[in-house]
């Protein structure tokens, strides 16, 4: 009975860790999207999460740690969008674009991988062409738009993003054309390459 | 009289330089496409433009200069490209999807320019956004799709193909998906871009 009930709390000890870790996380997020990296310090997202520094030092052994694993947690996000997965993306059009605001250089370093190495080896062009292919099965993709080429294009709106926030240097204005270009990223794949809107069914 | 020939001799001359120079550089590119940046050595050109070494070095003083010349030679061509002047390009869009075979350095040099500097101080950038102010003036963009935004896609068509064509290694695949990319390249532009082909009346 002792070594059950045991089991049991470090299972419920387990879960409550792994609850706070992904809060940090998302106060990392926050806090990166709002001032840019050097406001992703241990000390803010203590406060952001309404925990102790020691807390965090728990779950992230150092600050460089944290930052990592912050740009891992918006990766895959970024990954789930790419599958299709927007269940807890409401507008995924205005979170690439307010992401290409808030975190340009985490887009440029996707954008960076994607033109270095080799996209079949990339987990988000993998997931953008999984979720195409999908797409396609049930009669949702343009005729004569080959899956990868639906994934490219998709991905390259990223890039489109980029070009169209880094238009403007007053942060007001940085919002706004992103909004205005989420509109256009929408436009041009339920124009181009998708039948029925993206997130239809999710 | 002596002094009107020497003038027109000179004159003559320097035309007859300048074509020799385009030659060289037509050269050069035709190379660096077929061989990569290796294969585009002073011996090289003299032989491919029918001339001597010395003649290439009376052009281009050393091997790197060279290099840089052919660099910026298909940088102009890519911009007139990005202006709508396609007259000495027949196919648009094979020409983009080809040099992303060809010469996937170079695109990604332009691409990852685009990214970090100000796309506002780019020369491409700005022609293709001149273009299209141009086209919405004859009432050939699409209704809701401002000018920097059509701008940006069309450029980052230029990443997806990059994307498209770096999924083959080999290089007759690698060939066959740029013609196969330049395809949808074309069809999304018409579909979400512009009401008229892109090449009409050049």
């Amino acid at each position: 009975m002792v070594a059950v009930k045991k089991v049991e709390t470090r299972r419920r000890t387990r879960a409550n860790g792994e609850r706070t870790r992904q809060r940090l996380l998302s106060s990392a997020v926050s806090l990166w999207s709002e001032h840019g990296q050097l406001g992703l310090t241990v000390s803010a997202v203590a406060e952001h999460a309404g925990t102790t520094r020691r807390t965090v030092y728990h779950h992230f052994a150092t600050q460089e740690i944290l930052q990592e694993e912050a740009q891992r947690f918006v990766f895959e996000q970024l990954a789930e969008l790419a599958s299709g997965n927007t269940s807890e993306i409401p507008d995924p059009y205005g979170f690439v674009a307010g992401l290409a605001v808030d975190n340009p250089e985490l887009v440029r370093s996707i954008l960076l991988g994607l033109m270095r190495d080799d996209p079949n080896e990339n987990p988000i062009f993998a997931r953008s062409c999984a979720f195409y292919r999908d797409a396609a099965e049930k009669g949702m993709l343009c005729e004569g738009i080959p899956t990868t080429h639906a994934a490219s294009i998709t991905l390259a709106m990223w890039f489109a993003a980029i070009l169209c926030v880094s238009l403007e240097q007053d942060p007001a204005k940085r919002r706004a054309q992103a909004d205005s270009f989420a509109v256009t990223f929408e436009t041009m794949l339920h124009k181009g390459i998708l039948t029925t809107p993206f997130n239809v069914g999710d």
